[in-house]
């Protein structure tokens, strides 16, 4: 499916404010994607992300995959019915991110890699092909490639041989996609900190003619300095036309930097997985709101945001909850956290167009404490 | 606080249809409380109260005494204000029923009870000046004098001391209310399942001229045709003219049966309590949403339900949320198990009204399977 991606501004620093399009609109980039794991955004609901402007979310192919299963989704008729998420379009990672993290592979071959479950220790084999038909099933509007997310680091020797493995996969999920008419398809630059590598990734996988390209293996454990050089030497030899999407990456920061490296769409767990242990991102960054000083404290979490939370409700009311482990209190947070990243992606957008996104940054990084 | 009460109907079997204000609207009854323990009902937005037509919620005194605390909740203009619950009006009790349940207490004695937190097992002292200073503080509509609920059974001996100390607890209760204007306050009638003991602890705390009766000691742990006694003993001797509010009762048929021997009101954490381990309530009876009969079950948890959750959500997403351990799936139970009991309230006025409540409660009883 063809995205209609179209760059409208590219600023002095690389910066690209643009636009893509679904049959659920026209969606603005740059974007970030709240995580809906299971198929939920954890604790909202569908009309809580469209009210905290949330445009597009991801869902994780490995745990659908496992529970309920690509069958249960494809007979409710797609993620989209299923979940019954109707204003925006979902894009599905391929299962490698997870299998690597979660499941403790077994076994990688060409073919494809063995593990066993996280949920109840099964031996399960995922391929390429297998990915894709589950995406297939799964309906998502943009799906992904399969791919090797190497741990960090490895030796050079090792990356070599996963990225080229990874591309091999690449043109397999290609060749699987049997909905390319309905689901756009991204394939994945790999290469970990060798420039050489994330060099020849993106040029070898942009060949390929995907409709978008994400750059993976980034926020591994690597240093600041690594994870920002990992993104350039990706970015620097992507094509101009496709959306550049970094995974896995969401503190402010890291967005604002990700977009002066050209990046367009990013998704994270980092807002509803800091709410549910009662962090709330705001200016100043991160604050506990179990911290005692807000006991009387009948202020929101942040003043002049207009998300849902901050509209109505106290921090001394949602210390109270998340003390209480009050699972009210972790939506509320969690909508003012999602509503806090996709506000910034809108100032971000704003300063491109004003050709001051540096200044913004240098604003934004001086108030921002980061943890 | 004068609730203006009025019994508009009073049917053949005893049943009565009335209404009374608060500065919150008009309130009908019979009438359903939704519990909101800790300032929440758990899972929900009052939003999502107000949507499932609650008009009245319950919270707990000794919970909210001990976290945050009374005064924390009077910082914020009351419990109200704290929570953001602006539709309908709340009642407090008196947190003598958790006393006795949740703390295991120390001692009773004339002046109060001595007992230990479930929390953090510090010693603590709750008296019926107490709880009517906190439930001031909480500025609830509608507050409850404090009362002794004794396990059950005992010795007719021990609930003749209790109900009369409870009587005296209630005076002291009553002299305590420094809100009287803007709290309505009622009494409550103990004696468990002796006959001579419910008509003495109802005469004579109808004499104090409260706003309304509750009737304790009901669902704990007798046997179906005990309850329905413990019931009727207590109205049998109760005022025309006030509120009569069963405590703890939320079992539908129950809350027929209730109705029928002349209670206005209930409270019960039942549509909760069931939505958190996956149980529906529908006509038929308990539904188990994790059934693996559900997975592929693309009907909502029932037909014809005007709740949110039957309005957009399949048994076989909510099994999925359940399953996964998702607390979306909770509140989506949560909105139809209280939407579920609020519309049986509403069809329980409905046929006062036609004079049919028993052979509407036959063909409910016909199709509900007790659990």
């Amino acid at each position: 499916m063809d995205l209609k991606f179209k760059v409208l501004k590219t600023d002095k620093n690389g910066a690209r404010l643009g636009e893509f399009k679904t049959k659920w609109g026209t969606h603005k980039t740059p974007m970030f994607m709240p995580v809906g794991t299971q198929a939920t955004v954890k604790t909202l609901s569908p009309e809580e992300l469209t009210e905290a402007h949330a445009d597009i979310i991801l869902s994780n192919t490995y745990h659908l995959w496992l529970r309920p299963g690509e069958d249960v989704v494809d007979n409710a008729g797609g993620l989209h019915n299923f979940m019954n998420y109707k204003t925006g379009p979902i894009l599905t990672d391929c299962g490698g991110f997870q299998v690597f993290s979660l499941a403790k592979p077994k076994d990688i071959s060409e073919e494809g890699v063995k593990f066993k479950s996280h949920l109840d220790g099964k031996e399960l084999f995922l391929t390429p092909e297998k990915s894709i038909e589950i995406q297939n099933k799964l309906a998502s509007d943009i799906i992904m490639s399969f791919d090797e997310c190497p741990p960090y680091p490895v030796t050079h020797e090792y990356m070599k041989n996963s990225v080229e493995r990874t591309l091999r996969w690449a043109k397999r999920s290609l060749d699987a996609n049997k909905k390319r008419d309905t689901q756009a398809q991204f394939g994945i630059v790999q290469g970990g900190e060798f420039e050489d590598l994330r060099k020849w990734s993106a040029i070898e996988t942009a060949k390929l003619d995907f409709d978008g390209y994400s750059v993976g293996g980034v926020s591994v454990g690597e240093d600041e300095e690594t994870k920002l050089k990992m993104i350039e030497y990706a970015t620097k030899y992507l094509p101009e036309d496709k959306i550049r999407y970094l995974m896995g990456v969401g503190e402010p920061i890291d967005l604002i930097d990700g977009v002066l490296r050209g990046i367009d769409i990013f998704d994270c767990v980092l807002p509803t997985r800091l709410a549910r242990h009662g962090n709330a991102l705001t200016r100043d960054g991160r604050t506990n709101i179990r911290n005692a000083k807000f006991i009387n404290d009948l202020t929101p979490i942040e003043k002049d945001c207009d998300c849902y939370a901050c509209r109505n409700y106290t921090k001394s009311y949602i210390r109270h909850l998340i003390v209480s482990d009050e699972s009210f209190g972790q939506r509320l947070i969690s909508i003012h956290n999602i509503r806090f990243l996709t506000k910034l992606m809108e100032d971000i957008r704003l300063h491109i167009e004003k050709n001051d996104l540096l200044e913004f940054r240098e604003e934004f990084v001086s108030r921002y404490k980061k943890k």
